[in-house]
């Protein structure tokens, strides 16, 4: 059995989770559609997220507490995202496909789950390490002790899931198939090459991920109004009204 | 017989350029340094460059005149760049690297003339094409003039080298022993996932390119006083002064 997962750790990524899932369904897929939450959760939002997936599944919270590398991300609620590494505790599953919360899609990828683990697409910030708001995995008790035992003796880079998960799956580096199309995992920036890429690109796009601080719930940004990213945004909000 | 070739256009590159040199001769290299300018530069710029290259030549300014595309990369002086194009006529030199002129290199990257053509890093805003300010390349009338004939009937869709170079050299994204690392060519970004990236690799970078609008020459943005990416710009006005 094959699914999508992806993770609510506070009910202000609830609507987030929903416009995936919601996205998911619209794309056709027949995978079980799964959503890992902490106990941080109240009662309204668990009956949300009830609604549009297949499975909501209650997990320890983890986090790195490295308040140092999480400064120089400039984000101090991402320790908390190493309750990610719990995807790999959901043995019922053969191979999975985990999307973050604030991504949605807007093809079917149901050709994913032909990638080997571990399989996601380069990040815009430094293009050699992969983006870890999309990846294949293979669920696995084994697996998940050695990353918390990676995480306790080696920790992340970056104080969160991404600088572990890079550090841990190098042979993303070595191994060109495990290399994921950007546009799997399409993160706006403000890079000023990405503009006239996304102008040429935009047809292929199948993820989008709203990697950063401004995160679609909270609004669409007043200086991205007018603009292909801003777009980006309001279809964000469409999914979410329907 | 092998060499390091830039590009000016115009005088306000000479500076860069002659840092580069500079850069790459405390790298140790015993390649030959050939600098490409147009008619636009003056007497005092060329005597600049004929003080740090080995080889000044003159080519004709060739220009994309595409001002729709350029306005998407917020850079109208851009069409200009297909001048870059002409490094493709160096038929002396069995193979080449490029390099642009707002970089330079600390350490050596003579292991580049093992690449095949067209070697190049992945660029931030879009990481599924290359950026084009470090290429290893060819040289080769018959390529020089199927880039022109493509200049002319496909164009580029940034109006500039590196959307033609993108359409021109599609084995780049196909074949991975093309794909060069970032640290061969390495953007500062304003992606929040880049700073503890830079943190974690920075003793590996080897070429440092000021792509965008903000050009060392011009100052140290105020902005980056005291991060790491201004220590960047330090670094290349003391190349500057000696
Ligand atoms: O307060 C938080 C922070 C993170 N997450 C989960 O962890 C993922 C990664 O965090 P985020 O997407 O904010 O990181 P970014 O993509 O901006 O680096 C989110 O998509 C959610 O699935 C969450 O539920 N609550
Ligand atoms: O006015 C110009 C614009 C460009 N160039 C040359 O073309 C290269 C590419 O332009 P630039 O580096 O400004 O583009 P970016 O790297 O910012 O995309 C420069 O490095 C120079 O070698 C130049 O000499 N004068
Ligand atoms: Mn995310
Ligand atoms: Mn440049």
């Amino acid at each position: 059995m094959e699914a999508y997962v992806t993770l609510v750790t506070s009910s202000n990524y609830v609507a987030g989770a929903s416009v995936l899932a919601h996205s998911l369904r619209l794309s056709g897929t027949r995978r079980s559609l799964v959503v890992l939450h902490t106990r941080a959760l109240a009662h309204d939002s668990l009956k949300q997220l009830h609604e549009v997936f297949d499975r909501v599944v209650c997990v320890e919270e983890l986090n790195s507490n490295d308040t140092a590398s999480l400064a120089l991300l400039g984000r101090p609620e991402l320790g908390v995202t190493f309750t990610k590494l719990q995807v790999w505790n959901l043995l019922e599953y053969s191979k999975c496909v985990f999307i973050d919360a604030d991504a949605y899609v807007l093809k079917n990828v149901d050709d994913l789950f032909a990638r080997e683990e571990l399989s996601a697409a380069p990040d815009v910030g430094w293009p050699d390490c992969f983006n870890s708001g999309v990846f294949v995995f293979v669920p696995s008790k084994t697996t998940f002790q050695q990353l918390l035992a990676f995480a306790s003796q080696v920790g992340s880079f970056d104080g969160g899931d991404q600088g572990l998960l890079n550090q841990f799956f190098t042979t993303w580096v070595s191994d060109p198939s495990r290399r994921l199309p950007f546009t799997y995992n399409m993160t706006s920036n403000a890079s000023y090459g990405y503009r006239p890429a996304f102008a040429r690109f935009k047809d292929d796009i199948k993820i989008v991920h709203f990697a950063g601080a401004q995160k679609p719930w909270v609004g669409i940004p007043q200086s991205l109004r007018g603009t292909d990213a801003g777009a980006l945004y309001e279809r964000w909000w469409r999914l979410n009204e329907n």
